[in-house]
């Protein structure tokens, strides 16, 4: 039993459901199966990988081949999927189906204008992706990612803005010494993101520098503001997994262990007074 | 409610001031009113843009036009602002409004001259600034950024004296080889930035090292010297910036769970012993 | 005596092992003995170098007879360690004294071939790793190292399925623009490491754009997945190293410090309660 | 008071000794003198940064003049200071003070030579340094840098060693390639170190691979490794470095608050069961 199939409602496989369903669920789960459908992925890696180098004809017809095989297994297995899984509105609930599907269903269409060829090997080439969503710790990986996207949005659009005024100013101010970089303002956000990879920026500035000598202090400001802003994000980040981490450690610990916090001793200390207290009277009486 | 009127002392707004004041009070923290500045900003950032691209003269009066438009919805919303106002000598000690209205005023002035007609494109271009003084998170963003630059005064003036430093030497040794790179103080102290972000500094180097074969070391050990002070200075925020995290998590969830700390139950020992200590006493009596 | 020879079962060392055995395993451990062999090691790397300067055929004797006598002198340390070692099986368990085998071991074979003489050169470089096998916190650093790979495996296994998919686009639609930089998938793979590096991404990124217009965005979304992912894969080894950092200290200060936990403590009052109880009942009768 | 005199031993200024010394150590810890010290210091960095632009004459007689101005009083202010110590010995105890006086005394030596005049003019530029020894935050800051060095020492070694075993393979088979960039083994050192900031590094590659095509892989691994040590090093400073503010947050708190731990809340509850035990004795008697 793999990890992603914890997911799904036991309850469901009770006797009566014990036919193909059942069968392709079992077959679902196994990891013979698993292996062989990451092989089949590979393989097809592989493929569009070969592709890329000259290949003789004959060689041409066997990878055409092995194309249609891959393509047929593919589709047996998402056919196998989707039979076996116990609840069929969840099956299409969950991106990484739908994302296989589509896959498969693309890859089926015939395609002859050389223009859709290109998409058509396109899709091939997105079949790789397909290892992402049968390994589960590479789900889990992206799941992360894509979680702390949301709390990079406000830093993003903070980088964004300030591309976006120094493009405007780079765009006035430079478009005549250099319309190939400074020429429109979507080149200007282009060139600034090279400025901001440090890659030839010196070229860029000194080039400016020949028209408007106190340039660098575009470029200057521009790179400590990135950098301050990247910075900034980089460093929420960590701060935000490492907050995580120590609330799930938190979490688990006081789950696990059982172990009273000092709330609970307040209570029995409390109680202790109330036995003394009891005691004192009961004797005085 | 948006978050920035929180600030606003509610008391104030009692009965009596339910004219004017009080209905672009609640104009202003309208969400509606909100989503509309923002949209007048972004349209103000696209026009920018558009103006960096050749544009046919009859297009010309409409982007004009729509300049102008803009000029003045941003005149009545601040005026909607500052009436809105409950408190108005609270209202200029906002940086924000301050910006605000210093753009608005800028771009009221009429410009014919070509030199302040770059002027006023910047300040037009400056706009898009607003962006950040409109979205609270932005705002927030841009505080914390502002509250970690003092922690780095002293990084920075460290910084600025190994880079004097180098300069110095390398305009004392360097400025007949290549006076373009090292012909004074400030030229030197702009290749030394060059040569930390390491864009073309081997250039640089060989090109000294012709002369003074050993001049590796004065790069070697300047690129260490600023990377060992850059990674402190990032050390140093993220230890900052935990430790805040930690404080504040802390506060909250003494504050919150009402949670008894060692202090207390001590104390609560202490009790129960005297009440021991007084009972024994009774009894001996 | 240095660290590690701590992991030797010292009950085997009793008397009647007091013979040959014993004088190495005493010498082997020779602080003494240790640095003589750094110094032959340092030696040996000098030389090394030294090889890598023109060199007059007269020095070039001494060198190799230099080169013998260094050969000599880790064979002859070797047996030392091999005998002085206590639990035979043993020796050949620890990787280091595998390594230092084999390194040994390749040295003595006599080179006439130009071919392998290379190899003979190779050997006798790597024989400065012996460095690490020789300074125990030098080990100490490398198994942390290890120990930090498997937790990257999966990141790299999604780095590479990035990387893959880029490289057969690239390869797909560049192949004809520059075969020198996208002509099949390993020489693309090679390219988008560059691109990662930022080493003059922008040139391979204007040739294609000559083509491709919109190709900016296949080195923009490249360059933000794969910085991405490399972040992710830093912050998740920073969480971890300081996760065990922490386990170690709580688990060192406990066992130290001997410090009663809460359990304890509750424990504690429940005996008090106890007592207390049993004391009313005592006094009821 | 600034800082940098609380280490001074207060009990050493009793009346007797309230002659010269005791004026002179309260000159010394004068804001206004330490104030006028500090725009002493900036003002000969000014001068040396204007020494590096073309000066007349008549200019250059006046800088000669304030050059030494600067030196009799860098000269004062050091006696002053000596006179001050209220403990001779302990003053040359003090790098900084020992810096200070070295870099006065040889301001003082009169240069005629050319050659020498090179380093009268490198001991100037360094006169800026003594901002540090002034200002005690800077001075902090340093103390900590030297302080995470020590730490750092066995990862600098192991990366040594990675460089030296790749300079002496990339020496080996490149060296007939391009002998300016891989000679002998120091310039092949100087080259990896280009490598490894990425500099032009696939230019360097390309080259070796039109004559050995897999040398990819020796770039590839020198900068997997590299980078790999690197990341463990800085990861190593961040967690000493987190280490000791917690420690230090720990401790301060402990001793400010008197926050009683377990073992005293341990050593209460122990003492009240012997109270209780004590009384159900005295009862059943």
């Amino acid at each position: 039993m793999t990890k992603f199939d914890e997911s799904i409602d036991k309850t469901l496989i009770t006797d009566q459901n014990k036919g193909l369903q059942y069968k392709f669920f079992q077959l679902r789960n196994n990891k013979a199966f698993e292996i062989f459908v990451i092989a089949v992925i590979v393989l097809s890696a592989l493929m569009i990988g070969a592709k890329t180098y000259p290949i003789p004809s004959g060689l041409m017809t066997i990878i055409h081949f092995f194309d249609l095989s891959i393509t047929v297994i593919f589709l047996i297995e998402i056919i196998i999927r989707f039979i076996g899984e116990p609840n069929k509105k969840r099956f299409f609930n969950n991106f990484w189906n739908v994302f296989d599907t589509l896959i498969v269903v693309v890859s089926l269409i015939p395609i002859e204008d050389s223009e859709m060829a290109i998409l058509g090997r396109l899709v091939r080439i997105f079949r790789v992706l397909r290892m992402i969503s049968i390994i589960p710790e590479l789900r889990l990986l992206i799941n992360s990612l894509v979680k702390a996207l949301p709390q990079l949005g406000y830093v993003m659009l903070l980088m964004f803005i300030i591309f976006y005024i120094y493009a405007a100013i780079g765009s006035t101010f430079f478009a005549k010494i250099n319309p190939e970089l400074w020429g429109d303002i979507t080149i200007s956000l282009l060139t600034l993101f090279r400025v901001m990879t440090f890659e030839d920026w010196t070229d860029v500035m000194y080039e400016t520098m020949t028209v408007y000598p106190l340039s660098w202090s575009f470029y200057l400001t521009f790179i400590f503001f990135t950098a301050f802003a990247f910075l900034n994000m980089v460093i929420g980040i960590v701060v935000n997994v490492l907050e995580d981490e120590r609330n799930k450690a938190a979490q688990l610990q006081s789950e696990e262990d059982g172990e009273p916090n000092l709330k609970e001793i307040k209570a029995e200390l409390a109680e202790l007074k109330q036995l003394l207290i009891a005691q004192q009277k009961a004797d005085k009486q």
